[in-house]
């Protein structure tokens, strides 16, 4: 947490007439740092946000953030309330908000879709005013002390269908774009296949990386590079909270998990009787599975185009090179070196967006470099 | 690669007269990410480095960053030879060097170091002018393409005990000394457990995690978020040169997988059972493994101190207390929220450097703060 930015919330965009009218006032019932983030997104967008928790201190906390009043708020006229509680406790306060909250609808953000909906069916809830959802987005911190009224910016936000009037689901969706997050609607059942392929496995591989840590001689520590941090950073995430959360979905994820421990057990096998192709064969498996990942912000990559230079074979021409395709204001995307038998020297491929390519070939031939074609 | 910056390499420190009188020149045998990075932060210190690679594309490339010259050594000439090549060539690539470099320490930067120096026992090679090391740096991205005069700088670099004369050994130590590394003395073995522990195990955790990703449905990735990024970044590593160290430290990685089979076995039975303790303990282990990893430079964390302030009960009131601390011109190193039964809003905890408590306590009084002595 060092060097935290505690300069003031800078603002998104003002709620449009239409979301103000769909969604003031607005309730959050729990206020980690999920509960409080929203409650920081709707204030910064001007819609009145009431805060609960159990612990008075965390509303008191979130409130302070920029998330909202702790002052009550006249229950008729609640529009939506956004149930942000640990999992467990989702299915009963929902049922409660539905009950006191007569003209709200009620959403909850919990990471599994399908058993609290079931709860709430069991339970034999109207879900009418009921629509399920799910931001995509979270830390391996908890509590209001680290939330931000952007941490849902190009966050993927699920709603989950089968619940919901045509009406409810619309007010849930106006709180999902005031987040300025981007909207998935998926069968609570696909939802919950996805994050536990997405969040849930590798938490647990996280987890059971981190945990072998602590058998490790400090000293060992010593040697722990980013590579080490990046894996296990998931891991410092809140136990008790994940322990609801993977309880909730274990059904998938035991498929999933027990997938991976017949890929351990081959890994083991082939290290056992030093078969390099074990060894290889699973970080080139690892390596086609973490290209599949769409780009940072869930848009499948641009199109590229690559333009092929000859490696000059002078010193520092390389540098005057990468000038000069910065030069023609050209973002590099890529850059690989191509061996060519034939060639001592081979070549160098730069990709850059498709949309640029021609330009940028046109301007190295005018400057004399040898293209390939 | 989008954004990579192309602009010219800052010049670290020049070497001193000392350091320039053991060093140069050096030739480099490898162009990879890290045979050029050595190459290019030698070379912005002023000790003249000769590139050499199988492939001359590589050595053309790393020359045209700044990481030396593809020109010839005057072979008697050369003060050291950093052997940068994949770990399976090591131990031929250095008896050669020893070979054709009479006057010359070699080193070599292989992430094994025991059966390197196993091999080259066996080979009967003379080992006074052997010297093993690592650098504990290094990242998904291999070839010249991404080297840096800074890769090392703050990291951990390993020499291996066990073999190279003193003078031998001052020579190495003075290249780790311009790359700007945190110098550790090891013996072979240790070294080997150390990063089994540290990097091979999360690679291989990180890969198994990877791969399955490849039978997850590409509309399920669309909610991938950051942690599985963080978790999968390391498997984007190149497998032929991860099978190779993999393979050449089995003894060890056997070892420590089991036990992570172990766990995941246990696991596995809990979630069967639908025993939330399984899950629990494993999220509480890995959140205690991961907070057993020293801070980001391998320094110890400094001393922290608290100052425990009332969460005040108005509005905006927490954000004037940020403002105020910040302020003081003190660095907020962690915040947390303590409940209080007897007092209804509770205590934020604000650690702080141990030096800046008193004065920042002070100051907080003054301005009227209710402070938990």
């Amino acid at each position: 947490m060092a060097g935290r930015d505690l300069s003031p919330i800078r603002a998104p965009q003002p709620a449009s007439e239409r979301q103000y009218a769909e969604l003031d006032p607005v309730v959050v019932i729990g206020t980690g740092l999920v509960g409080a983030s929203i409650g920081c997104a709707l204030s910064a967008a001007g819609i009145q946000v009431h805060l609960r928790d159990r612990y008075r201190s965390h509303a008191l906390v979130a409130a302070g953030l920029g998330a909202g009043t702790v002052s009550s708020a006249q229950n008729s006229a609640v529009k939506l309330v956004v149930v942000a509680v640990p999992p467990d406790a989702v299915p009963e306060v929902v049922e409660r908000a539905l009950a006191r909250y007569r003209h709200a609808v009620v959403t909850d953000v919990a990471s599994v879709k399908k058993p609290v909906m079931d709860a709430l069916r069991e339970a034999g809830v109207d879900l009418s005013r009921y629509v399920g959802s799910h931001p995509m987005a979270g830390s391996q911190y908890s509590g209001p002390l680290t939330a931000s009224p952007h941490l849902f910016v190009d966050r993927r936000w699920v709603i989950a269908d089968g619940s919901g009037s045509a009406q409810a689901v619309r007010r849930v969706e106006a709180l999902v774009a005031l987040c300025g997050a981007r909207l998935i609607h998926l069968a609570p059942a696909d939802h919950d296949r996805a994050v536990a392929e997405v969040s849930h496995v590798p938490q647990i591989m996280s987890s059971l990386t981190a945990a072998r840590l602590r058998e490790v001689p400090p000293p060992d520590l010593l040697l722990a590079g980013q590579g080490v941090r990046d894996v296990t950073r998931v891991a410092g995430s809140d136990p008790t909270l994940w322990g609801q959360i993977i309880a909730a979905n274990r059904t998938e994820i035991l498929t999933q998990l027990r997938a991976i421990r017949a890929d351990l057990d081959q890994l083991l096998e082939g290290l056992g009787t030093n078969d390099p192709q074990a060894v290889t064969g699973l970080i080139a498996a690892g390596r086609e599975g973490v290209s599949a990942l769409p780009g940072k912000h869930g848009h499948p990559g641009s199109a590229l185009d690559t333009v092929v230079v000859e490696i000059p074979d002078a010193p520092g021409a390389l540098a005057r090179l990468f000038a000069e395709i910065q030069a023609q204001g050209v973002n590099i995307e890529d850059l690989s070196i191509e061996h060519d038998l034939a060639k001592p020297a081979g070549y160098l491929s730069v990709a850059v967006e498709a949309g640029h390519a021609e330009a940028l070939r046109a301007a190295m031939t005018a400057s004399g470099w040898e293209l390939r074609s």
